[in-house]
């Protein structure tokens, strides 16, 4: 008798199981062997498998894995299964890519991604870090907000977190503006570069006060390095008119020029600077991540007047200088832009602005990045 | 000498282009020809492309899509750009893969994406659409939240969507709790399933009360709908225990029976039954999209107490059944579950229920859910 129950509860399930496989075309993907990717090891070895059978040559593409390098070789096994095993490997979150016979793609056996402008990466996370896993601690909300953009006419996306408790209390918080880097999206900072896990950490430590963090979206349509780009960067006017602003009439915030802080990497650096200095009365936090004011070192022969010839009313006014709290600089000593932060870090000293300058090891990563957010964000707001 | 300037402008412009594109890995994903993909036309025709010379078959894997059937065929140009055009595609979001050589693979070339449980589609969305438009109307909020699950014991993730004006208000909403489909995920609803911008848009046009809805993850691990499952479904222990106790005690919420609402689709709608009913002390909104009770049908030859049976001090309770004031079941008249569905009204209805059934066109679709959900979400809460 418990034995007809079983089968036949086995049965009623097997049955439920194979209708519903019916309508399921995510099973339709899965043929052959069941395959596992990314697995990742108690070591923290990390193995990448993709299921290719007629693949010529597959490599592992995800510049920030440590022995990385330009892409590891995958090999076959009997089954048509690639692979190949990296590490171990520091905790952190990693983009990748499988480089199959040409065509970069994500993994076809992972739901984690990470969004750039017009592309998406494979994300995998090795936990072990003791800034940014995602411990059991008080949560904020990372928030995808569509806004309409006056200056662009259109609507656009930007994500904002929430500390702890912000959506059931009555608080006003400060305003941290975090800008991502060129290629990349408003969705990068809170997938590869784990700002909400860091600033939840920080904040349940009491190492960073309560803050809303917003991640906008820096480009504004492809980015297309090789050609021509307008001289005016939309995304600053879009910035300026319509992000603050709607932050400043959607969130309970304090809005004053002690409580915003901007900071962002590569490219958003540079837009920081273009967002912080000309505004320089409405911003008492600036960090500049592996960046600078971009063609500062290239100037001797060009008649244009430079960044810094522009900007000579902010950066000799000495009362807009006196409620900046702090200028931060960081950069890897690897970093390509390594120089053009140096020569900008020299030019703000020049103009009596007290900058701190970090030189870190590595280079132009995320590593990085969120090494230097977490490091940023405790000395907001204090 | 303006040449001159001109020329030195660009020639600065493409050095510090160049110099980015040394240390962005998207650009070197991107060889040969640019391809642009998807690309919809006015008339709603939606090009697919992708790149790959050495590929010897590609299929474009699409259910949703108006005329694709099994997966059409994608050709190859003299550059090894493969495409396909289908259309008119009516307006709403559709997923899609490319199946290149056996190999499932999302859209190199886009980085819109909606999660599943253990993979990941691309997403292209064709605009036109009445009520799922992303419009020029007030949004609101929707958020990624990570909390504790003591049942699971471990962080898990659900989305919420605060309604336009809720964090920087003072007003309490009710809740809509709004469950995925079977191997989905808790982005899938606001991804494919637009919940977030049809919301904007019931509550714009005053269609629909402004409300809090919040899509959590059905699953608590792979599907592997061919093993046996354990009977017990470890996330109704979840949203019990942990999910709505968060949301009544993270946001501003209306905590009584006649300010929640529940509903879930395909394997949803049964958790909604599962949830909704044991606790119907607490729901006065229930809606089973394509769905009923699983194996309402086979349990002739079986020993074991039917669903019915379990539930009967519920089924015959008059008092818990008068605060339900709204019982509403859709399923597509070609859904595998059609049979499901119409066996579980007639036995709620056999029990005193008023349950609402509407037969729709169509099938096992997020074309039809969205409908659902556009259809469901003005009657709650009025």
């Amino acid at each position: 008798m418990m034995q007809n129950r079983l089968l036949n509860w086995t049965s009623r399930v097997f049955m439920l199981a194979a209708a519903l496989t019916l309508a399921i075309p995510a099973f339709a993907q899965q043929q052959g062997p069941r395959v596992v990717s990314p697995e990742i090891s108690a070591d923290r070895h990390v193995t990448f498998r993709v299921l290719a059978p007629k693949a010529e040559e597959i490599k592992l593409i995800g510049s920030d894995i440590p022995g990385n390098g330009p892409g590891a070789a995958m090999t076959k096994d009997g089954d048509g299964v690639w692979s190949v095993t990296l590490g171990p490997i520091d905790p952190g979150a990693y983009r990748y890519t499988f480089n199959i016979d040409g065509v970069s793609v994500v993994d076809p056996r992972s739901p984690s991604v990470s969004q750039s402008n017009d592309n998406v990466w494979s994300l995998v996370y090795v936990p072990g870090s003791d800034f940014m896993d995602a411990n059991d601690v008080p949560h904020g909300a990372l928030a995808e907000i569509t806004y309409h953009s006056s200056s662009l006419g259109r609507e656009r996306r930007m994500h904002v977190y929430t500390p702890p408790g912000y959506e059931i209390g009555k608080d006003k918080y400060p305003v941290f503006y975090l800008l991502h880097g060129a290629s990349d999206s408003d969705d990068s900072w809170s997938t590869v570069g784990r700002a909400g896990f860091i600033l939840d950490n920080l904040i349940a430590a009491k190492k960073a006060k309560p803050m809303i963090v917003v991640m906008p979206a820096g480009h504004t349509g492809p980015f297309l390095p090789r050609n021509m780009r307008p001289p005016r960067d939309e995304f600053v006017e879009d910035f300026n008119q319509d992000i603050l602003p709607y932050v400043e009439s959607h969130y309970r915030v304090i809005a004053n020029r002690a409580h915003r802080a901007i900071a962002g990497l590569s490219m958003g650096g540079g837009q920081t600077i273009n967002i912080g200095i000309p505004h320089l009365d409405q911003f008492a936090y600036i960090g500049v991540f592996s960046s600078g004011v971009f063609g500062i070192n290239r100037n001797q022969d060009d008649n244009n007047p430079t960044w810094e010839e522009q900007h000579l009313d902010v950066l000799d006014n000495p009362k807009l200088k006196k409620g900046l709290k702090l200028f931060w600089f960081g950069t890897g000593k690897d970093d390509f832009l390594l120089e053009t932060s140096r020569a900008t870090v020299e030019m703000f000293k020049k103009h009596g602005f007290d900058v701190e300058y970090d030189e870190s090891d590595g280079g132009h990563t995320w590593i990085n990045w969120r090494n230097y957010l977490n490091g940023f964000a405790p000395r907001l707001f204090q």
